[in-house]
């Protein structure tokens, strides 16, 4: 029995608020129950000095948490003068997630950097940040169409991430903050919107696992996936 | 006439959402108009080094603005690796004026940390600031109360705060970003329920103003101070 | 009765000393009673990043204090491998306090860095700091003159800076470490030569305060800062 | 055909030098073709503060590369005054996947520090580093049976890392630099001795990959660990 | 012939000023002509935490430079977050001359911090601010003695020191800026009143020198030590 | 006698191992005793800023010390965000040293960074850093005019450093840690293999030392640079 009381392949309440920020040119406040990460997508007319002159573009992304987003406060980044290890792991994942779906040929010289803050956390920050960005990002798209500034389609496709994990010896899907910090092992996934698989990453907590658990982790990933991708379009409108 | 189409002496809309975070002891997200300011109340279980063992507690503030909540993104503050000096000023700001009103023998050695975060930045970040964080601060109060942790009240007072500037000639109440950006002259005023001075700040922004011109600023800093203490009230059920 | 012997409304000794640094395009030892601060303005044939090609010049200024200009030694703020946040809160208060006398059209693209720097401290440094580096800047813009690089007059006025407080319920001028340290609320002002106002900035240290009171702190402060512009005068020989 | 000539499921030649450091209480260097990564072992009699007075030890890790043990010459961290988000991300597996093994009520309240420091890269300096720190580790630990600092074993398995990768559409086990810089997608997969999953990851570097390749990764990869294991086996005399 | 118009073995005009500041326990003002260093020394009843509970104390010095002391204003160190190379090997030098002066035993648990800021500089300001740092040392020591906290004589003697160098060949005593940045060699000396060698530091600027050439400054070092040891003894009154 | 038995006279076994590194334009293993250091030379096209344009090149060097280089584990210098004073000392002596015997008209428009990293200490490392880091920066200049980029000699001679020291009493060369820690003073000596001095840097580490007892040590110093100088040829067949 999961503590929320959720069905072992069950996501969370999942709703996304596309366009969620006045000011940018793409963005989305993404709830994955009490998880909320508003995702902003940031144009910029310039790309890091090593992509210079190669008539290509890029997507990075940085990530932040609230210090109060979690039940202890933690200590404020730019106070203590760094960001975590912890933090700038998952920047550089969310990055690699959505570059993996970008055709940076197509974007020019123009850099997507998205933000990602945590403005609530129950455990899955991550993967609702990828999600939540894919969102920002494709409407950080649109309006280049729009003002003519991108001559072809820049996104391959779509892709959410979703985590799974071994609780009470049980594989199950999108763990809350109760589940992660109990878990045996936890997992995340980010897929395309085609299935494909673009991120795996598989953490023993406590004891190894097996290849036939991961499987079952990698199986109930899927299947939360295809319905984060299906949500994603609705909230689309595509 | 106003870009927004306000009276003068209008403020924009308020409002107030206590008890907006899940974890903290006392939060309230403070909107005027389209600035969005989330302010927590995080209760420590100690106090500063320099006021150990004196019996007395703190409450202390800090700031923040997410990058993209500007039209223009600002860095990150974490990621550069320093609070900037607008920072620093504001969070010195906020706590200063949140302190005026407390008594802090009253509070024992427990030191009450507020965060302030700007979600959305539409000018008066500072002013939203101070004024949610009063509604953040009165539930932690209220929170030590419920679990015997206070012997006796611990705020002596309400207190909010509001600009004014001199825009076009002509004095007006709680600057938006359209104004600030263009105002001749700005100033802050943080004022207590029963109506005490706590900080006035004025700030010629182009050429210098006339005491005259400052005090008809403060006469609708007093004006505005009113309807927000008066709102700040009815959120709280008081 | 005020613990140096002053009247209520009687200034500090008062003495500048221009031209005190050998390698400055302009500077000043300005010293009120114990406070002493070293004011240097240096001619830097380039503007910020964001100011470039506009045409425009900047003055910017930088505040420090040796660590033992105070009866506690503070840390080294190079040592700690950051500025406090009053330290920046001081020299961005200086900046904005000599730009509002200077016409940065005139000055083309030069910028004018004030270097700011307590070698004693007994309150008041930065009305002090404020005061003496008009001096500087005056030197500097005469030096500007000097060698042709300057096609017009760039200052509009002078500037000066005094404090006030209420100590034991009364109110008084040019606070000193001891007066200031116990006064009830103390408030800054920085005026121009023909009387207008540039900055106010009033803080209630125990308990708020009226605007009664703040209209006599503002009384005296203009009755200071004349006699203060009157002295620059005459050190500057003008 | 791999650059280097070697079959697509053979590893580079392995080297392991226990005791290499004079002064570490366990040391390791360990090379993958021409991988060399110095790993060193130290005791400390103190954990951190949140594991204080809980009667249990912690084993952590750095990881740090000389400047110029790549092809270009990376700036030094030291110099820059911060570690990349790569460094901290490859110290946080290394420690997370040694932990893995190891019971920690059985050290007590001792600290094992692990610095992994690349003295020439090659490719695969994460998994080099596992695997020679458990080298190091194991050092560490007989010391302390020695002084009779350990009552009972804290080891609880051993432990080996190898990457795998898709290069030019074919799986290959133990990627080198060459392989890595064109690899498809790259997998780093940590394992027990008894054969456990500790750690996967598995990034897509140009396109997404498939379940099916994945599993192909993590075939080859149970094959090298294997080898791995007993080649450590050998090396500590076990 | 010199710059300056000096004999090859004459000092600038050398002037202590002891006493200079109002709040340290002890202080000078030390000029070598036109390089002017403010020393003042702090009494703190701790010791670094590695020499707590030895019933050692310890002597050690930081140093700074304002940042308009020189010709070309320098960066301000607290500004830039780090002090400089420069800045550290100093401040260590000096703290090693006054060390080699003290019985550290005798001052018990307490440390005497020096700060030493140059106000002006013209060239030598180490060896001015060593020279200068005793004097202030020595009124910190009667300080304690008179509150009785200094059991025994805490000094072992004086201490003083002076830069020589080669300057077109010939051997020169206390060089001047203009002298230091042409001469073909430059050194630097640390003495005792009793003729004892501290410290001795020679560099070679543009062509390797002779043993010769070292020996005539070592000479010539000796000779201004004498004068400077005499006039530090003066100043004191001693 | 010496903790190590050798001669008062005696270098200790002293290997170069040119070439160590695969990856760098010159480098070299430098052992003294059991102090390893590795020294690389990286061949930049560009020169620091201030260089920019006036047809010279530069040479210059970073040093650090695996944490675990020394019998007690150091801090590592990127995790604390800073080099030490130390640290900063020493690489500024090795890019002094070095630059001594090179014509930096001759190398252009290059920079030449010098790389020393104590893989293990056991007193001396920054003697063994320079005398290494000659070998490195041969092999530099060597690679240089290989591929014509060198139009003329760039070193005028070889260099080469030891240290020496008062060890109970008596002369010794070549300092290991144990004589290091408890010697009575301690001299570094850096010359050319012409016999010219370069550095020359005495400290008294308990009380101070006389000039013939620095001679004595400069004497020792001689005799061992001709030793090291005569071993650098060896190495470099030349």
């Amino acid at each position: 029995m999961r503590p929320s009381g959720r069905a072992f392949d069950q996501l969370r309440d999942i709703v996304f608020e596309p366009g969620f920020s006045r000011h940018a040119e793409g963005s989305c406040l993404a709830r994955f129950g009490n998880t909320h990460v508003l995702c902003t997508a940031t144009v910029e007319t310039k790309v890091p000095a090593w992509l210079k002159g190669k008539g290509k573009g890029w997507v990075t992304a940085e990530y932040g948490m609230l210090p109060r987003a979690t039940n202890q406060r933690t200590d404020r980044e730019a106070a203590r003068g760094k960001q975590s290890g912890r933090t700038q792991e998952i920047q550089r994942l969310i990055g690699r997630s959505l570059r993996a779906i970008v055709d940076l040929a197509a974007l020019g010289e123009t850099q997507i950097l998205i933000d990602c803050d945590v403005i609530q956390a129950d455990g899955g920050t991550r993967t609702a940040a990828i999600t939540g960005s894919y969102i920002a990002l494709y409407q950080a798209c649109e309006h280049l169409k729009k003002i003519g500034a991108l001559k072809k389609e820049a996104l391959t496709g779509s892709v959410a991430a979703v985590s799974c994990g071994l609780y009470k010896g049980a594989a199950v899907l999108d763990l809350d903050y109760d589940e992660d910090s109990n878990a045996e092992a936890d997992a995340n996934f980010v897929m395309t919107g085609a299935g494909g698989l673009i991120e795996v990453q598989g953490t023993a907590e406590q004891s190894p696992f097996t290849e036939d658990q991961f499987a079952e982790l990698m199986r109930l990933a899927k299947m939360g996936i295809a319905h984060l991708i299906a949500q994603q379009k609705r909230a689309l409108g595509a």
